[in-house]
């Protein structure tokens, strides 16, 4: 009988953990003999719908990958029976047998607020390596940083109120339930109903009960009444299974020691008002309103201007899955190539598409306040005024920086975004932060289409 | 200096990949010395925008999941230390550390078309077992049946045309990229470009060369003729580097052992034309146009609509992220309870959240041509005409039927999506395809429903 298969990932995969041409490149390329030292660069062409900033993530995992990337005896002997390999020869299969990356890499930090069209991390190595590599680079960083800047929004339009991330049973798979909610405490998200996440970052677990723990037993008083006693200092109870208001009362007589309720259904607004009013009359002020169902930032600007008493969100679908935005569209491009002893620019022209050439910073100019005032795309190396964003991450294929802890990236985000003025990061209708390429850049550019086209197009 | 983590999955982390709250619960009923067997449903109340059905997909995973799932001395560990569980019997972590899921499993095969409401999956165990398992069986169907389904609709959009999976690097972290490969394939896609997937499920790899590979080199020409060298039975050239139409023109230098181009930007209808043109000029009629960059349903169907010469469809972003509907709602509820020899009926009221209780079935009535009629949701057990669509997968927790491949998964997808009549399966204005309960069904819901109103809203 065949066995289910998990499909997880392991260090062993991660050689074919990739698009299938990104390998036949490979191989061309050591046929080819080629082993110029490239430069790519990742970035976001245009930020996607509702979106006037980004909250870097990704970059851990994307750290992960570079300095345990191997490809093993089975995952070699699965490319050389493949037909489209036939015709390359048996040396490029131990090249892959010894295959490390070995080049650098510059990055922005988890937790930076980038923008659209600046070079996010830069990957400079032969050829080959920095080719291969582009897949898992694209999928780590576009997923978490999406989810991140998300968490961000909901995190902003709660006014300091808790966020929870409860979205394990809707993020894109078991697996990306625990890459979210890694992503939502680097939006500033206080804790995550996924244990395993919560167990491997060091985030706090949150979550008491579901609908089933009331339904099971002879009625709601009972339940609630049950869970109190193994639950005694913890006692955050649900009480929308039946009628919410008859649950608050059912709730207050835990007493003192009742420490929360949550409502995950109906008019929240209205009925967060209400429940207040009976857990305050029985002298409950101190007990907390936590609601969930479908919430995004949206709603929750909603709730709090409405008046809703609420003291924290657990949100879950919309903030892993990104929902009005669920992809973002990272893209990985060759921008320089050492040949021959001389630097040679890479760009494409495909329509729309347009990518700068040659090895970029991005320098950000601050105000006095520390306020963020411009973005200026350089040149590597330029003199330019502002805070280069792209640091040393790797040297020769090792990590060459203390990894911050997840708490040390979330405060990264958090005084990123004080420093970033408000008409740049309010919810809707935000303005378009400033971002500009240097002269010198423009002129590089422009010679180095000149050059390219009289090349290629004719 | 700290170690950057994978956050990779693996079968000794499986007790701990859920929510908190599970095992909270799990810790009240165990104290509460609760072992009353349930039966839990796991259904979709609504489809998402777009959907006029679901072709289910994920249940290969949790049958894995199912069968390996257990507690490691690590996360026992992890969890002993939590403050929530400070009262907690010291009984309760033996429990976890010999758990295993004895339960049994009901499921729709893999491939099956499905609709709103219906239970998809119906588990029967003793409380705790049936209560962990809910997060992670949400997440796991919910997101591969949401791609499945999309993708379907991709593939029919392309009346025959082949569609590829490309879409690893904007799905939802690099696992995830693995499950779409899956769930593209059952929703009809003929291959991927993950070669993880594709070496895993036996799923054609597909893929030859991206841009960079066109800009490494001294000019697009040479690019090309470099990569037929070696790769003289594959050449398919991606031609839109630099300009589309010098690059088919540069492609038909190759000749006749030319297979295909790709024109990965621009207006795809009048490229695709005019590329058809320049290569049919040069009696290269057998060379094949493959056209990707964020394709869709709608714009295959207007691309073919215009009569583009396209014959092969590489889709990625909005596949695999089923971007219109990028999550599934799908929800896992208490339906009945064996208490003291009884069958207690389970359901909750809050708004707009009702479920049926007891344990169901749906079953299909096919006419004489095959093609599907109408669903019937009634009790499990009762005498329907119809085909119960709900069989055991997991009996007594071990694997009871014989797991399909990937390939007889795809064909249930197929036959099944034929059999669905074309109202029903429309890609926009679609019908709603009849699903009814019976009548047995209705009575013994209202019965509980009374039963349990006066017993919990008072």
């Amino acid at each position: 009988m065949k066995e289910p298969k998990s499909l997880f990932l392991t260090e062993d995969s991660l050689g074919i953990v990739t698009d299938l041409y990104q390998l036949t490149m490979a191989a061309g390329y050591f046929e080819q003999r080629m082993q110029d030292v490239t430069t790519f660069e990742l970035s976001v062409r245009h930020l996607p719908k509702n979106r006037s900033y980004l909250v870097i993530a990704g970059l851990e995992q994307v750290l992960h990958y570079l300095t345990h990337l191997k490809f093993s005896a089975e995952a070699i002997a699965f490319l050389r029976q493949l037909p489209i390999f036939h015709n390359v020869s048996q040396k490029f299969f131990e090249y892959l047998r010894n295959f490390t990356f070995r080049g650098n890499v510059h990055a922005m930090p988890e937790g930076t607020i980038a923008f659209a069209d600046e070079p996010l991390l830069r990957v400079t190595a032969p050829i080959i390596e920095a080719q291969i590599v582009e897949t898992y680079l694209l999928s780590s960083m576009n997923f978490q940083t999406s989810i991140a800047t998300k968490a961000s929004r909901v995190v902003s339009a709660a006014q300091g109120r808790e966020v929870i991330d409860f979205g394990t049973r809707r993020a894109h798979g078991p697996q990306a339930g625990v890459l979210a909610a890694r992503s939502c405490f680097i939006g500033g998200c206080r804790g995550t109903s996924n244990v395993f996440a919560a167990h491997a970052l060091g985030i706090p677990p949150v979550g008491t009960l579901a609908h089933s723990w009331v339904m099971a037993f002879e009625n709601e008083q009972d339940s609630f009444n049950k869970f109190h006693e193994i639950f005694p200092d913890d006692t955050i109870l649900l009480i929308d299974t039946y009628d919410t208001l008859v649950g608050a009362r059912h709730a207050t007589v835990i007493g003192k020691k009742l420490k929360g309720v949550r409502i995950d259904s109906g008019n929240l607004s209205e009925l967060s008002k209400e429940v207040r009013r009976i857990l305050d009359t029985e002298g409950l002020q101190h007990v907390r309103i936590i609601v969930s169902g479908d919430l995004n930032e949206d709603r929750i600007v909603t709730l709090l201007k409405n008046g809703a008493p609420i003291d924290s969100f657990g949100v879950g679908t919309e903030m892993v899955t990104s929902k009005d935005a669920p992809a973002l569209g990272g893209v990985y491009k060759l921008v320089e190539q050492e040949h021959g002893g001389k630097i040679i620019p890479r760009m494409k022209f495909s329509e729309g598409k347009l990518i700068h050439p040659y090895k970029k910073q991005v320098y950000r100019i601050i105000d006095k306040a520390g306020n963020f005032v411009e973005d200026v795309i350089g040149l590597e190396g330029e003199e330019l005024k502002g805070i280069p964003l792209l640091i040393p991450v790797i040297n020769d294929g090792k990590i060459c920086r203390n990894l911050p802890t997840i708490r040390e990236i979330q405060h990264t985000t958090i005084n990123g975004l004080e420093c970033l003025p408000e008409p740049f990061k309010r919810l809707t209708g935000a303005e378009t932060y400033p971002v500009t390429k240097s002269q010198r850049l423009e002129a590089k550019r422009h010679e180095a289409e000149r050059q390219l086209k009289d090349m290629n197009t004719s």
